[in-house]
């Protein structure tokens, strides 16, 4: 296990419903204060030409805008630059950091608050409970549903050596705001992607060795709203997307009590070594799992089907042989996942040779 | 709605798993500091004699122990009680307020912790948002599983005029340890009567008109869990109140996305005139329901039938008229609960008399 014993921080506040984005204004009123009267909005890029969604944010000419370029996993240098960036911006610090977007955004949002308030180099900080702070007041607003960003005690960051969050009680929102609105103008494929991260770290979970009665349960019902939505069983797109913010809910507190296992170590080895991006990062490694998760590999591709959704395939066949090894001394290293995977004596179980097969069909 | 809109605060922190009660003094000592040194325990009595447990708590000899009878239902008198024992206890507020019980000793906690820094009778506070300061560092280790108590944002209290929570921000426990090893020595009759509180708080929620996606999500995987457990499905009592654990949890985050109905309306009237405690006079109602609720009265007899508990039966007959029109008054008055059954025209769909007869029956 991570940890012998922890007593796990929730997430701080819930605002869930159609129309919730509406009182986004009132909520961070809340937190302003003399001292602290303007805010920091990094918005997924996607939203740039989205006048009818960026017309709504109660915007105040103090405020800092930073657009979060959703094609690049959330990197530490960059963590930096926009806590350098928000330092400069006025005399006091913000009173909020909202973080708007995908799990990028949201990530982004998450690690730059602390960085606000702990000295450094943000990629001194990956790993657990490294940070010394309380951050910046972190306002999360997921436009898509499935990463379990908004409510996980990880923000996932490439830093110059390493793939691996910045962990924490201090990391977790203390407000997400969750209206099933938002998510009307996903694409398709992206839609499909991130649902299907949820659905895949529930597999992970609940095929784990580390799993309990909270992560299983959670898994779950988790992975029941992720199946009814992906085999088409809720003809209403906002419920449907509504129902899709609760499995993501669920499948984030499944993994706070639990791990994720064999794709999400291989997702962080394409993800280093070729900037995949982790939601069809993990569709492209589950792709090929069938021999570690059958059950949850025959739902997976019957989901596919029916949502007539391509996985990208050959993106490793121009890899060199070093490109390959990479990948998998990156993806050997998460003994955590491997040790939820296999038990204690994971390295019997599993080897360098296998993983790079794995990496060379993908 | 009791609500346009709502960010709604959760529990602070979760130490789930057998053993995590051992690590009581590590979480209490993290809130301690020179001017805070000291804890308030409110334990249920039925631990007074049990030495295995009461001598694993970290007490000191500065602390303050309050035993609590949970006979009857939790009265604003005696919270008003509580707090002056606790101002008088020392020169300094104590650190840590703790409630150690089923939903009576848990809610006397988050009742009592409020009112030592908010002046005045706590009847006063009763209702909606009246709280205007934050209470002392509230831990709740529920003993009993289904309350939902030790996730929700109501300390239910009868006072002088009325039996109606203490509802706010503040009210919910800043932590929560969820040790199955305390539930070992339940005894059957209490196990069921409380697994049923949360069985059918999951039903009202399910059959109300309120019910969102996060409502459902949590009721259908709470009863899910609460059958498997009362239908014997589990052979081992430890994961069996584990898994109640769960349910618990998540019967009570459906309540806060949703609302109780018919049977929780009742079940208040009978506890104003005949102080019927919460869990067995929701049973009591409940056994009276198959027209309102004919699913979920099917599966609760086959419950009970398995439980081998009974269900008191005629605890109406001696009353005078004049008690059952009073046991209807207080029904009748919780329009949100009525409301949530049937719509906002519910005075069309249920009348006094109706009412009446179901108290006459029970």
């Amino acid at each position: 296990m991570l940890y012998d014993f922890r007593s796990f921080v929730n997430p701080g506040r819930y605002a869930f419903g159609k129309g919730s984005f509406n009182h986004l204004g009132e909520l961070i009123n809340k937190q302003k204060n003399e001292n602290n009267d303007w805010v920091v909005y990094m918005i997924d890029t996607f939203f740039k030409d989205k006048d009818e969604v960026i017309n709504r944010i109660p915007t105040n000419e103090k405020d800092l805008f930073i657009w979060i370029d959703p094609k690049d996993e959330p990197k530490t240098i960059l963590v930096n630059e926009y806590r350098d960036k928000i330092l400069a911006h006025q005399n006091t610090l913000p009173a909020v950091v909202v973080g708007m977007g995908g799990g990028t955004a949201m990530d982004y949002s998450k690690a730059t608050a602390l960085m606000v308030t702990n000295p450094g180099d943000s990629k001194d900080y990956q790993g657990l409970d490294l940070i010394k702070n309380e951050g910046i007041y972190n306002i999360c607003i997921p436009t898509i549903a499935g990463t379990g960003a908004e409510v996980s005690m990880t923000a996932v960051l490439s830093g110059p050596e390493k793939k691996l969050g910045i962990k924490c009680d201090y990391t977790i929102p203390n407000e997400v705001i969750f209206d099933p609105e938002l998510l009307a103008t996903v694409l398709d494929s992206d839609r499909f992607y991130t649902g299907m991260d949820c659905f895949i770290h529930n597999v992970e979970s609940l095929n784990g060795t580390w799993i309990n009665a909270m992560g299983k349960a959670f898994a779950e019902k988790s992975n029941e709203l992720c199946e009814e939505v992906f085999t088409n069983k809720i003809s209403n797109r906002l419920k449907a997307d509504e129902q899709m913010m609760v499995a993501s809910i669920m499948g984030g507190n499944s993994i706070t009590y639990a791990q994720v296992g064999v794709c999400h170590a291989l997702s962080y080895g394409l993800a280093v070594v070729l900037g995949t991006h982790h939601g069809v990062g993990n569709c492209i490694v589950f792709n090929q799992l069938q021999d570690y998760y059958p059950d949850g590999y025959k739902m997976f591709k019957k989901m596919q089907a029916l949502q007539g959704v391509e996985i990208p395939s050959g993106i490793t066949a121009n890899c060199t042989d070093e490109q390959l090894d990479q990948m998998v001394e990156v993806s050997w290293a998460l003994e955590h996942m491997w040790n939820n995977v296999f038990g204690p004596d994971w390295k019997n179980h599993i080897n360098k040779p296998t993983i790079k097969d794995l990496f060379k069909r993908m």
